[in-house]
């Protein structure tokens, strides 16, 4: 991408009676539109199905993530192409569109995407409804062997701060990380909004052919929310860990499909909020 | 609301090699669905029209606040009623779905709501575009006199801090509040989302009938997002200040409108990304 993630623009920087005017670097957002092209939508256009503000960077894998979690997609084999529309370079509107073509047969509800979550139960809408509405779409209770020593999770969050190179010039970032079992970070990613961190990282993974992502845990900055555990949920992977509180919704959404929830991960110390199995507490 | 904005959960606290197993506050998180009545919508059924993750209690708030926000109210007098869909006390489901019946005369264009901020310009998808759609929707350029001391700025986060009584036993919530010239708090409120937490400010502010709030400011904890921005533009706050960084957009979009942003206001400093003739410096 030439659009850079950080902005310089002048400020005043007040500190108790001290003013100075100087020249500091903001975070960029920019709105991002997403179309799908698929055989069940219509072949003369492309349909816009979402618009996100998200920071410049990556807007491929931020669309494949972001359609991993919609369940519309689950491997780079259903996917013919993903392209900015126009030349990224040049025009300043389409480098803020991307389209993404699906290949023949790749069978897509649209519709689905605009009902979502708050359909399926009597009890209207609810926590239960948006969990049951998961188990609906096909999310799985989380299986297999993964087990982490704390020793190695304590020291992701110093890990994944390194990467955060925008976030270091400008204090406006979130982050997101997915690590392996020797707390290797496989991939990181940078956005002004966490939901779009954690939907670069995804799409980075499926493009590395590492989805359902079985072996990885995921790192947040901030807090989590219900819709990060639904990322990692539909990503397959077992373990959610940020460095802030988790939500009611989260905590809930975590044990119903059986993964592991840390949260307050900073300093060497964590909670365990749900799936504490997979967590060696040797030293 | 009798729903709570905290739930009690166990929860493993790893401290170093000391694990203990307590009873620990987290903020809740649960949908909610807004539905809206007008007379130019069907009379048989309310539309709905937005569903929000959002920390119950001040539904009503919110669901004015996010009106407000969306250009499809301005003042009480256009709401004929807002009430939570049956026993809030009994019904699960119905607590989280909140409908706003609006006075007959009322033109609400509600396709304009799923059209939004990206339809108006040529350049496509861009920040600009999603400026100017804003000045198309009729929001107008800050006037008046507002003129804050630099003292009473530096002040407000800590007040804001001391009424965050969720926050502090769950480590999970957003704030947003509304303050004078004089730096009293007018109104403060908590939620899991940023912007849910600034429609209960707004939704207050216009039950108080303090709309448009030309003599107050807005203070949000996190970052400055276009949302962000956006929000106090229409409810026409001159100043909106946080305790971090605000993106490249919220600042285009301050700078358009003349609306005075601050940043990083922690510790009596911070900084000032646009209309600073509004604080004055004297000591």
């Amino acid at each position: 991408m030439m659009t850079g993630a950080s902005l310089a623009v002048d400020i005043s920087k007040i500190r108790g009676s001290q003013e100075t005017d100087v020249v500091d670097s903001v975070a960029v957002e920019e709105p991002l539109e997403l179309q799908l092209c698929s055989s069940t939508a219509s072949h003369s256009a492309a349909k816009s199905i979402s618009i996100t503000m998200r920071t410049p960077g990556d807007d491929v894998d931020l669309a494949l993530g972001f359609l991993v979690g919609e369940a519309i997609i689950s491997g780079t084999e259903e996917v013919f192409s993903v392209d900015h529309c126009g030349d990224p370079d040049k025009d300043t509107g389409n480098r803020n569109t991307i389209r993404v073509e699906l290949n023949p047969g790749v069978e897509v509800d649209l519709e689905r995407l605009t009902r979502h979550f708050y359909t399926t139960s009597s009890c209207g809408v609810c926590g239960k409804a948006s969990i049951d509405a998961l188990r609906v779409s096909g999310s799985q209770v989380i299986k297999g062997s993964f087990s982490i020593d704390r020793s190695v999770l304590v020291r992701i969050p110093d890990d994944l701060r390194e990467q955060q190179h925008v976030f270091h010039k400008t204090g406006g970032l979130h982050a997101a990380a997915a690590f392996d079992l020797q707390g290797e970070i496989v991939v990181a990613r940078e956005d002004v909004g966490r939901h779009n961190a954690v939907d670069k990282v995804v799409g980075a993974l499926l493009r590395m052919k590492r989805l359902p992502a079985k072996d990885l845990g995921l790192m947040v900055s901030g807090r989590t929310s219900f819709e990060l555990v639904q990322k990692a949920l539909v990503a397959g992977m077992p373990l959610l860990a940020s460095v802030s509180a988790p939500s009611s919704l989260a905590i809930g959404l975590a044990r119903e499909f059986g993964m592991t929830l840390v949260g307050f991960l900073r300093d060497g110390n964590f909670n365990i909020y749900a799936g504490g199995q997979r967590i060696n507490r040797k030293l």
